[in-house]
């Protein structure tokens, strides 16, 4: 194999393919990347038995001098193409003789053992007829409003995933973790066939930090029993998904409340950011929300100190004290792009919501115990 | 005690003086800062022991309205500081009733705990007669061009700290670490007494973090027979000397050399930190250098692969195959400002002289044995 193309394209592909490459493995060969050059340009791909990356660099941004295929470890060859020159436009050679690659650029030249690439796993054929097509600052979008609360144990393997599920021409997507449930509804603009398939979360922030994040760029979705798949620009991402049938929770979903506060969401973050520093993670103290008439108080009693913070808020029904942990409500806060947030609540012991008028976002939070004598 | 000022000032203050608070210490006390008020305004110390910072808020920029003196928790107070309200013109007021301190800002107040004031270690009393005055530019260069060599293990104390020499109207400063020298002469402009004394590298680099590196401000540097101190702005760090009769280097720094090359810095820089990429902690591989005719070779040769990169040099004298360990010549090429650097070098034994003309830089560094036949 014998190949020519720019650093910036080689280390570009090589970055996205990275995504996927094994950290911690048994088997070598997942630390590698498989590197094909033939008719179609420069296909380098990588699969950590979870999930697997192949990004093309096409024949017109790249010379295929000897088609063939080698692999190499993914690290090295990252950390060769970052050092190799310093300009990004500089041409770079790799040339394979089967045993060693030459990789070169100017006036350096790296050699580094390769390895065998009939070792490495091929891709499962995937059917990819039901389809979704959103663009990537939809689905980097909903990506970032839900990651966050789905649970990191992997205790309940459903909770290290999210649902994706389409119904009635509506993509709505589920992440929850036992204390929170988080919800995103995207109308679609054309109609496609019922789909509910669990993601797992980590093949949802690699592709979200693999896509750019354009609103004209799309990403078509591909739902199979087992996989799912992400095609956008040269690549194709395609993941496992977690078997199961995922938590009922239209239950939950009331639209009742008794008690309904609207309030600035930078002033209410401020707020929740002053209460974190008096809360340690061995000192589980809540943070006592205190809703009265056009007021909304801050309270906090720990063993570091005492917080006492107010701001202007828009009430409509019951006065109520009612307590959080502030982690949840910080995350659910950061990802709401609006000037002001609506709460809706029932009493201290019954879950809040945090949504906006047509539910495109729905943050259900469960309050925690607290003593009210003390706030 | 009850004072006024602005969230900045304080903030900033906080952080100067946090330089100087404990990390990790049996004494709790050590991790405060102590508040003083009174008609010079407020100032805020702290003292971990070996070094102590003073920083004062004028009078001007803030309002005692009750003098006092109070100790309280330094990471707490900055957390709190920094979190109480967005903006950085906020009034602060922090009022103390012996007890508890409350520290407020608009709708929001912390109440924190406060620590017992008279355990905080009194400063010792400098004698800050024998004085050099730098820029805080100069000061700031001086240290940024020579802490990359003291040596992090105390095994011998001396080599944590750096000699400050001011003889002949030259400030020499020296740090080594067994491996490496690093010499920077300073020229001064008056004329001041001789001083010889070691200052550790952990005040040299507090020091250099807290001064701004402004040209066209001082710093007193102060000599005590047990102490050096540094007055800039409003502040005044106090840290101990390090005892002993530092080495004696005259002997080793010969102007004598064989092989000289000069070469352009960035692409020497660039070529070594390619060879990085082979080099790893586990595997002390050398880098050779190869000095030839118009041109200097680079190589390694290491588990991981190799490399063969080469450069332009001019070069004086004999040829000469010479081996190091790649940090310790970027260490010193990163904080040579010049476009091309000139080494010279006596034989492949022999200490290696990174330096200009006048000598204001001297990094003079140890090369390391090699198999000539395996490059």
């Amino acid at each position: 194999m014998k190949i020519r193309s720019t650093k910036q394209q080689l280390l570009n592909a090589v970055n996205i393919a990275g995504r996927a490459v094994a950290v911690k493995t048994t088997m070598p060969i997942l630390e590698c990347l498989l590197i094909t050059a033939d008719n179609m340009g420069i296909s380098i791909m990588a699969n950590d038995g979870e999930m697997a990356v192949n990004t093309l660099i096409p024949s017109e941004k790249c010379e295929v001098a000897e088609a063939g295929t080698i692999a190499v470890e993914a690290k090295l060859l990252s950390e060769i193409l970052r050092k190799i020159s310093s300009s990004d436009d500089a041409e770079v050679i790799l040339s394979s003789d089967g045993n060693l690659v030459e990789i070169s650029s100017g006036k350096a030249m790296f050699r580094i053992q390769e390895k065998d690439p009939v070792q490495f796993p091929e891709l499962p054929s995937v059917n990819e007829n039901v389809k979704v097509i959103l663009s990537e600052f939809t689905l980097k979008e909903i990506v970032r409003d839900t990651i966050f609360s789905i649970s990191l144990n992997d205790s309940n393997r459903m909770m290290t995933g999210e649902l994706f599920e389409i119904k009635d021409n509506v993509l709505t997507v589920i992440a929850l973790d036992g204390h929170r449930v988080s919800i995103r509804n995207t109308p679609l603009t054309a109609s496609y066939d019922h789909v509910r398939t669990i993601i797992p979360g980590k093949t949802l922030s690699e592709v979200s930090k693999i896509i750019s994040g354009d609103a004209e760029k799309n990403v078509v979705i591909s739902f199979d029993p087992n996989y799912v798949s992400f095609r956008f620009d040269e690549t194709l991402m395609l993941s496992r998904i977690i078997d199961g049938d995922y938590f009922r929770i239209e239950s939950m979903l009331t639209s009742d409340y008794d008690t309904k506060i609207t309030v600035n969401k930078k002033e209410f973050l401020d707020a929740i950011e002053q209460s974190t520093v008096l809360i340690r993670e061995n000192d589980k103290k809540p943070l006592v929300l205190k809703i009265e008439e056009e007021k909304l108080g801050l309270r906090v009693n720990s063993l570091i100190g005492s917080l006492d913070a107010s701001l202007p808020a828009e009430k409509t029904g019951a006065d109520l004290m009612i307590a959080f942990n502030p982690k949840f409500l910080l995350d659910a806060l950061r990802v709401i792009d609006e000037e002001t947030v609506t709460l809706y609540m029932t009493n201290s012991k019954a879950p809040c919501f945090i949504r906006d008028e047509k539910k495109t976002y729905i943050y259900l939070i469960l309050p925690v115990n607290f003593n009210p004598a003390a706030y």
